[in-house]
């Protein structure tokens, strides 16, 4: 009997404490942890190879969309950041602020900064004031638009409860900004790139999300218009996974970004702007890991095959380990989903189980061992990480090579139908205030954590409302679906009339 | 005739002004441009796009050598910055501090930096020290090395004299960090790292290169041993291209990375670090470009060719964009150098020279014209950018398509043999003081910009005669090249022993 310890390092489950199983699955998988530098996380290799796969899909999905990348300066000078009222607003209470340009060691032996600057410098929290500088000088006429650029940055918001991933005082991200001829271009680019973010975490990351338009109290500082994608994690909490903004001529106005039209008419350019970022690796954990560790949507895996040599004897050894070379080099011959798969020898000096147990905690799809008695009968026994740890499936070497893309293919699948039932089986009409309150109240029963999930509820419009739902029970409006999507109604607190049905939840 | 001022947009040429036609052609190819942020660039798709590809390729070779990317604060506090004595003199001058958490109006209506921090954080201007706090806690016993990581990313030198792509404040780079169980590997990495860098370039910059030591004044602050590559640029300048640095256990015991060794006690991890920057992106434009604008080695090319729609008749306009969008299929499905090949459809409706020129200037390897009449003869019109702008080579569609990677080879191969032919005939030997003197000194005859090139002379080994030299001349050791490259002789300045010639050149 192997010891219940060795089974698995996370403590709490989920059931448990589902935020403080986050924190330990995301360090027990090695794909971050806290630096010491206030608020600021360290990302792993095995974390940042599932950021980078993100990186690479998500930039064929712009490119296949007429964007390119660009980089645009990482300072803001503070009076162009003040431009637009709203957004300095929006961001000044969580700006890092650059205010001197070197060291000195002071008078009593200790390094201070020197040099101030003539004006300070705000580090970029989103960068729609600086990059707005640049537009400014490219566009002339109606000629030089769309732009279409992305950007992937490192930004800054001062965070005083940072969470590894989901909210850190750094985080990476892609920002686009674009620059349209017309209002109406400029918001099918907003509900272009809202609709491509929506099937990149479909297709790529297995999550099913909601779309629709954030309330107003909840838009982006500036913006006229944002749109978000929505997920449900597994304590029903909702995470707001990506944004596209239509900002009107806001920013153009504020950065002087102006055109002749076809008219001969000196017109100020319609903008957007949108963004995905590394939070998207913590959804991906919520949304998929069990009790074991992370489970990782084969599409983002960093390594989608393990293969771990069972060696113990002396004399087979050699031989083992040349088979499992020799396996890798034949899967890697092999394509899944564009890229050719991934297979790693585990040839570390540790125990099989410990190294079992290492790939089941950091989420590799497929693990497959090789021992003395497979050589003989040329099989390998392979371990899906969509199912029970234990189960093993024996099958002969060619024909798990035959098969690797179409066992990934339905980890990935399998991944997706499970996310979507849990997230349609906690999405709730709510008809009356008091179904409101209670499906967001937890039960003396569940786990304070472990309640809720979606309700889909009418509302009046109002920010009274939503404030007063807030204050009583942390839950916001997540979004308000297309207005397709809904029939009109009765606000259930007020009995007011509501367009449609939005949906309500506790976020991240 | 075409008008003279159409030929080119490019003034000066090189040899009448090369620091001034560099800026001027960085501008017209698009690649960057100064932004107002003081010190700062704002990179363009097109001078991105070769970044992209550059990182792609580096990636590749990084991980074949076994290392892996992660990614660590920006922010680094300022005791931890402090830990090693030389490291924090060396870049104590130039230093972007964050003092402040906030934005706050002032009395006077003003925003000003609010929420003073307890400690400073320097933004990373490399990452040795906030990469070492972590090595340090991930470093137990000899079984947890090496460490073999690299990180892409932006880091902040405050420069007064800035020059696009070539010194700027912030600027991109990779930036690997490891750590080693003896001495010898962690020298046998440092190595390995100088090779990887001189056989990136040279494959996929078309750039040759003199690869050495740097002398201890030139060493990176902190560093046991720097190594480095350097390239001859057209004005015979030295471009200092890529370091790779021994840090022996300097920063190990500053940092406290320390391990169990195979004998059961503790020691110091022997650590390296080494980068390259996108100042390659620069050093690439000096390298080949030509007085109409860039020239780009086919590998790092964002678009390889560039076809160019002739459509003097709105008859036979619609025919011809579809024979160039065929063209441009076909030729995608063609792989070159490991990749598809990027063939953009040039539609935009401008004239046909301006259009031509424009990719011209961008350094595209190919242009490829098609017209009314070449749809008759199903032929295509090819110009290599690497010959005269006015060559032509008439070939049938299909020919081209099957032709176009053995072109797009002999572009590259070309690009490196004239850039070698050049570097060789500008490095001379140098035998006394006065022909070194006479070789660094520019004639009346010659522009101040363009005489000299490396000077290979015997050195005493001392800091004085180097002072005195960089004081005279402007001329600095670029590197000691390895022992087996020389032989042993007299300093030509004091006559003193030499154990072999050092490399000597004015540099960027």
């Amino acid at each position: 009997m192997p010891n219940a310890a060795s089974k698995t390092a996370i403590t709490p489950r989920r059931d448990e404490d589902f935020p403080e199983w986050y924190q330990q699955v995301v360090r027990a998988a090695e794909l971050a942890e806290p630096s010491d530098v206030r608020g600021c996380m360290v990302i792993r290799p095995w974390g940042y190879g599932i950021w980078e796969n993100m990186q690479r899909q998500l930039d064929v999905m712009f490119r296949a969309t007429g964007h390119r990348n660009a980089y645009f300066p990482l300072f803001i000078p503070l009076s162009y950041f003040a431009k637009e009222a709203e957004h300095v607003e929006g961001f000044a209470k969580e700006c890092a602020v650059v205010t001197h340009s070197r060291l000195e060691v002071d008078v009593d032996g200790k390094m201070k900064p020197a040099s101030a600057l003539s004006e300070p410098l705000v580090v970029r929290p989103t960068s729609e004031t600086i990059i707005g500088a640049s537009y400014a000088k490219w566009v002339q006429s109606y000629r030089d638009l769309p732009i279409l650029i992305n950007q992937w940055a490192n930004v800054v918001r001062w965070e005083m409860r940072p969470r590894l991933f989901l909210r850190t005082t750094e985080f990476l991200w892609q920002e686009g900004h674009t620059v349209h001829e017309t209002e109406a271009e400029a918001r099918a680019e907003t509900k272009l790139i809202l609709d491509l973010y929506e099937r990149f975490v479909r297709d790529h990351l297995a999550i099913p999300v909601f779309i629709g338009e954030k309330s107003e109290s909840e838009r982006f500082p500036g913006a006229v218009q944002t749109l978000s994608i929505e997920a449900m994690v597994q304590d029903r909490k909702a995470i707001q996974a990506g944004t596209s903004h239509f900002l009107g001529q806001n920013f153009s106005r504020a950065s002087g970004i102006q055109f002749q039209n076809r008219e001969g008419k000196e017109e100020f350019g319609w903008t957007t702007s949108w963004g995905v970022s590394a939070r998207l690796v913590g959804t991906v954990v919520m949304m998929h890991g069990d009790d074991d560790g992370v489970v990782l949507p084969p599409r983002i895996a960093p390594t989608h095959i393990a293969i771990l040599p069972i060696t113990p004897k002396e004399e087979t050894r050699a031989t083992v380990l040349e088979t499992c070379d020799k396996l890798a080099r034949e899967l890697r011959a092999v394509r899944y989903a564009d890229v050719p798969i991934e297979a790693d020898v585990d040839r570390r000096d540790l125990g099989g189980g410990t190294k079992n147990w290492e790939w089941i905690k950091k989420g590799v799809p497929l693990r497959v061992e090789i021992g003395p008695r497979d050589l003989e009968k040329n099989s390998v026994e392979v371990s899906r990480r969509d199912q029970a740890v234990k189960a093993k499936e024996s099958m002969s070497m060619r024909e798990f090579v035959r098969r690797a893309p179409e066992i990934l293919d339905s980890i990935q699948q399998n991944l997706y139908e499970h996310a979507r039932k849990f997230r349609d089986e906690n999405t709730r009409m709510l008809d009356s205030k008091k179904e409101f309150y209670d499906f967001f109240t937890p039960k003396n029963s569940e786990k304070p954590e472990i309640h809720g999930g979606f309700g889909l509820a009418h509302w009046n419009g109002s920010r009274e409302v939503e404030d007063q739902i807030k204050n009583d029970l942390k839950v916001t409006i997540r979004c308000i679906p297309p207005a397709a999507a809904g029939e009109p109604g009765r606000c259930i607190f007020t009995g007011e009339p509501s367009p449609r049905r939005v949906i309500w939840a506790k976020a991240y």
